[in-house]
This record gives structure tokens, C-alpha cells and sequence, in this order.
């Protein structure tokens, strides 16, 4: 077989605000590569099936390494969690038709010279592979981990979820009414609220036409938090908070491309409300709650019990739109791109 | 014996920036009382020998309802901790000679008529009675609770305590290096930087003359934070703070006159550190801690581990002067009105 394109997507240049496609990220369709007879040199080659694209990434689009992440290198592809399949392999841990699942880089083909950077995936309970870089992989992870670490959710306390139609809202929303809580959900669309409401959200509003103040001070206050979005959205959920109210830093998406905007007023009410703010980062938590994740949540998912809803966008040289899409709030569900079928 | 005044400071004006002696609090010495002949109707008669003076009570000068604890009532005294010895008594748990404890109103004498808000006070440990609105009053329980139930400290790890010549502070400061912490204070002078010295803090530095964010960072970064600041030194130890940090918020003096200064612009860092930021509201802790606190702490105090710095301000008329100084750092140490000896 000849040669095949193996298309890429660069960092090219740090942008300002928004990242735009074709300047700050440039998708490179000029290299090639021989799928059956390239070297492998014990590694094993993988056709890379499917990548997430989540807000974070526009955190990793700097020159500095102020982010928790290391930044993007310019002149070279972007990365994020993705599933490949492989085609080929010298490494006796691998074979061909094995799914492999962790952080890679945003090309159509990769050789990767050990098992290392990327695990073995099995596929139990018989989902999509793309719901692996989704609610059964580190977004679910998040909201799994974050809402067993922190919630301290008791039966009949409200909790209000910010940006509560994306994977990791979408999945905590489930998660607080399993537990019996009131549920206050916000999106940026009324389809997204559609979809709270489907999944069973008893305050779900759209917070570009109601104010999220508001609802929160109707409503009578919340006793968790779980903030996706940061800024004057905080404050407000700082301003309605109950005594000892748990509120769970996930994301600030209001800030990402306007730093300016984490700036936030409230936070003298964390002293006599006696509130808790815990950050959540995933891959501290990740060691305590992978096994259960693993056991419990893909079961969830193949049952139906955990509604899954996913914005998938194919083709590799559109995922530079899609990124913006979701820093924009403009996708519906979790942001995938399908890099092939299989 | 004939009538005697009866002085009282009046909360008269809600202050705009700092309060205004004579303007927003008035002292009124217009009243008298007959000690020997007031009818006490079943009740006690206390008079009053020290009150506390504490930043938080510029949080009460207000007229809404938008502190934790009940806002001040214009015309009526300002209150707050002090102890009293009991005059006389028609109430058969409380006698002649008892001391008595609790939030008491700025007057010289005070008819309780039950045993309701405050309670009789022992002192085992035989300390000056003014330390009971001290370090063994509710700003010690602050300190003493707050680092029991949030510092999670362990041997080695690093904490900056803001404002640790305050009794607040002060006792935080003793309390981490009964821990074995390394410990960075601030103070507002110099003669405050040589009592972080004796109670044995590792570095110890002025913030008038010393960049907070340097000494931070010269220091190698933070695990606990002791916050009786907010603002940019809030801003500055989330900059410095190490993954999984543990912030205890028990005061935002910066922004007591000031709302404006409340506002922080590294709220973001919670996140890729894993940093848990808890309010360190008294009230709520104080039931799981009161007992061990009272045994332990005035035996400390008594036996000199636990050094004590107390600033005394002799005579009622002068507390609204008492405040102010608090409230711009020219006290040294723990601020008390002594209203009378015995």
C-alpha cells in the first residue's frame, strides 16, 4: 500500500484571547507515512481513533509553564487523552487490534516506541470508545473523584452545578441526585437546557437569559458548588451560600482567555459562612478512585442508569474549531473529534 | 453610698472608613447607678473589669444584616467579650464575688437579670483575668481550633501566618512550632518583628518594609496559610502555596474598611494545586474543642509555654480610641479596655 497522509494539528502561535484555527493551531496535511511497512524498531504503530478536546487545553497554549500542565511546544502537534487502535506492534505487551487510551498527540498516526504515556484498554462493558476520553475517562473521572472527595452531600441539601450540560456537570448533576440532593443546573442554550431536564435537574436554567443570582437567592441558597466557570459566578454562589457550604474548584472557564476575570469579590463570606473551597484536581484524586471509576462507571453508562451526550466532530482538521466551540460554549455535550471510525 | 457614673460607649453613626471616636461610637457618661440599692428584681449585678477590642467588631457597624454576628443597634453600647465580678446577687447559681464571662455591653455596670449570656467563669490556672478575652478567650479558640481542625499539619511543612503578633496569630505562630512547622509571620513594626522573635518564629519580617511575595518566595513556597489579611496577601501565599496547600481563612482585615479590597485575583491557583481554602468561623468549632482548650490552654499560659503579649488600654472612655488603633495595627498585642482593677 502507498503512503497515506498523516495529518496534523500544530501549536503554531500563543493566542491572545481566543485561540484561532489556522494562525494559533494550523492543521498540517503534509506528511505521509507507510501504515504496513514503516520501522517500528520494537515500538508498535497506532491509528489514532478518536481525541477529546476539552477548555483546559487553551491553558496549555503559553510560552510560560504557569499551568499545571506543561504548555504546548510551538512547531509541534497539540495533545489531550485520545484512543487509538493498534495496527502493528514489535512489543510483546501489545498486539494489533488492542485499543490503547491516554494522552497523545494530535495525529492520524502514531508510533510509539514502548508501552509508556498510553495503558491497554478493555472495553467490559461494551461502550463507544469515544465515551472513554468522556464520562469513562477523565472528565467522568473528575466528576467521580471531586464529588466523592469533596461533596460531603447529605440527602435533601441543594447543590448548584455550573456548565451542568458538559461531561463533567453532566455527570456530577447524576451523580448529586443519586445521592438525593436538590439539583440546580445552569447552560449556556436553551437545547442544553433540554438536556438538564433530561437528566433529571429540578432548577435547570439558561444562565445567558436568567441570572444565575437570582435563581440561587429564589431557590434558597445552596449547600454545594461545583464551579466550572469561576468569576462573577463564584461570587454569586459565594453570596447565596449556606453555613459550611462545600464548594468544588473543577474549573474557570470565565478566565481562561481574559485573566482578568478570576478576579473575584465575595471571598471575604468563606469566614463567617465557614465555607470550604477544595480544588479539584484529577490527578491527585485519580489513585484513590480509579478502580471503582473503572468498576462502576462504564456498567453505569451501558445500563443507561448514566446519561451520556456527546458533541462529535469529524475529522482531524476541524478540531481547531472544535476547541474554540467549546471555549465558546458553542458544542452540545462532550467535545470529541473522530479522527477514523476504527 | 451615693449614685455613681455608670459610663457606656454608644454606637452613634455607622462610619464610612475607620470609626470616628467621638463621631461613630460616643462615649456617654451621663447615666449613674446605685450600686448598693439598684433593685436587681431576681437578677446580678456585674461590674465590668475588661473588655475586648477586636477588628471584627467594625464588621458589626453596620445597619443591615450583612455580618455573621447581629450588626451594633445605633444608640445602644457597643458589646463585645469582657469578664465582670459580680456586685450582688438575687440569683442562687451566681454570688457576690463570682466572676462572669461572655459578650457583654460597653458599660461600667451591668444588671444581668438571669444567668443568660454569659457564665461564671473559674480560673484554675490563676492568670490575669484580662486573658480570658485573650488567648485563653475566644481569640485563643480561634487559633487553637483552627489549627486543630484544618491545618493538617505535619512535621517539617512550612506555614505563613499574616498578622502573627495579633493574639490570633501569636498563638497560631506557638502552635505550629509545637508541631515542628518552619515558620514565616508578618507584623506591621519592628518592635512587633522582635515578639515574633521570642515566640520563636523562623522568619519573622515587617510587610511595611518587606515584600510579603518575596519573602514567600525566597522561603521556597507554603503548606499552610494562617489568613487574617485577605486581599494582595491572600493573592500573594495562593502564589506561593504548594500543591495541595491548606488555607485557614480567619480574617480579612485589609478589607474591613474597604470593600473593594476583598477582591483577590489568584482564585484560579485552588485549582491546579489542589489548595482547600476553609472559613475558620469560631462559633461552630468551639463544641468540639471547648473542653481540651480549657484544660490545656491556661495551664500553658500559666507555665510560660505559651507567651502572651497584651496591649491595655486603661478606662471605658478611651475604647473607641482602642478600636481604631486595632483596626490600623498600632496596638502590640492583644487589645483590652481595662474598665476597672477589682
Amino acid at each position: 500500500m502507498a503512503p497515506v497522509k498523516n495529518g496534523r494539528l500544530i501549536f503554531n502561535e500563543v493566542p491572545e484571547g481566543y485561540p484561532v484555527p489556522g494562525k494559533t493551531t494550523v492543521y498540517d496535511d503534509t506528511q505521509t507515512i507507510d501504515v504496513e511497512n514503516v520501522p517500528l524498531n520494537g515500538g508498535f504503530l497506532v491509528k489514532v481513533l478518536v481525541l477529546s478536546i476539552d477548555p483546559y487545553m487553551r491553558g496549555r497554549m503559553k510560552l510560560s509553564e504557569g499551568s499545571y500542565i506543561n504548555s504546548f511546544k510551538l512547531g509541534e502537534p497539540v495533545s489531550n487523552f485520545g484512543v487509538g487502535v493498534v495496527l502493528r506492534s514489535e512489543n510483546s505487551d501489545v498486539k494489533a487490534g488492542d485499543h490503547v487510551y491516554g494522552v497523545i498527540s494530535f495525529e492520524e498516526y502514531i508510533i510509539f516506541p514502548k508501552l509508556e504515556g498510553v495503558e491497554i484498554l478493555t472495553n467490559d462493558a461494551n461502550i463507544p470508545w469515544s465515551y472513554y476520553v468522556g464520562v469513562a475517562g477523565m472528565p467522568g473521572m473528575t466528576s467521580y473523584a471531586g464529588w466523592k472527595e469533596f461533596s460531603k452531600a447529605k440527602k435533601g441539601e441543594t447543590v448548584f452545578v455550573s456548565t451542568g450540560a458538559g461531561p463533567v456537570g453532566a455527570t456530577v448533576v447524576q451523580l448529586a441526585k443519586r445521592d438525593g440532593l436538590k439539583v440546580i443546573a445552569s447552560a449556556g442554550s436553551d437545547a442544553k437546557v433540554e438536556f438538564l431536564k433530561e437528566i433529571g435537574v429540578d432548577v435547570p436554567f439558561n444562565y445567558k437569559t436568567t441570572s444565575t443570582k437570582d435563581i440561587l437567592t429564589k431557590e434558597g441558597g445552596i449547600d454545594v458548588y461545583w464551579d466550572n466557570v469561576g468569576g462573577e459566578v463564584l461570587d454569586a454562589a459565594l453570596d447565596a451560600a449556606h453555613t459550611q457550604a462545600r464548594f468544588i474548584e473543577c474549573g474557570m472557564i470565565t478566565g481562561y482567555n481574559d485573566s482578568e476575570k478570576f478576579a473575584i469579590k465575595n471571598i471575604f463570606s468563606v469566614i463567617p459562612k465557614a465555607i470550604t473551597i477544595s480544588g479539584c484536581a484529577v490527578y491527585l484524586l485519580a489513585p484513590k478512585y480509579t478502580a471503582e471509576f473503572r468498576r462502576e462507571v462504564p456498567a453505569l453508562i451501558a445500563s443507561g442508569e448514566l446519561k451520556v451526550l456527546e458533541h462529535r466532530t469529524e475529522g482531524l482538521e476541524k478540531a481547531g474549531h472544535a476547541l474554540v466551540d467549546v471555549l465558546t460554549g458553542k458544542n452540545h455535550g462532550k467535545s470529541v473529534v473522530i479522527v477514523a471510525d476504527s
